[in-house]
């Protein structure tokens, strides 16, 4: 299924700078960068709930914001773009 | 139906801020903002052609980037939140 994660992360500080790249460099484990703080993942149920668990545990809570939105199997359709992309499609195949 | 709606405005100078700003305050029109760059508006067929007309018209698509996520009716059991929150659900009621 596509889970969509999107994050604000308070970078007045240090700490809130490394917790950006923390939560970045995990989503990026799961999926692709589709905007500066959008992250379109391909995950199962399992996979799903251990990246929230990660997640949850990088952010300062008082301060941060994750959203996860559950976009199912058939996502495709679901989706639209206009502008500038960044990134390959999560599910097509990388030619190197 | 509940349409998502994440943008990246490339601000590095004054035309761009003026795009942003423009793109969040017609998103104000339809929906709350969840996030920075992310607003949740319940709109119609109608209206969600009409929103994405309009941000269509105000970005700049050779550095811009604009993504909906068109998520239905049954959208609440579709999303999670984790941490600080803005705002207030997009069809709840206001008490002033």
């Amino acid at each position: 299924m596509l889970l969509l994660i999107t994050y604000d992360v308070n970078t007045e500080n240090e700490a809130g700078k490394k917790r950006l790249r923390k939560v970045a460099k995990q989503c990026q484990n799961y999926g692709r960068r589709v905007q500066n703080s959008v992250f379109e993942c391909i995950v199962d149920q399992a996979q799903s709930v251990t990246l929230k668990s990660l997640l949850t545990e990088i952010i300062d809570d008082k301060v941060d914001s994750l959203r996860f939105y559950y976009l199912g199997n058939n996502y495709k359709t679901k989706i639209e773009h206009i502008g500038v992309e960044r990134g390959i499609a999560v599910d097509q195949p990388l030619f190197l």
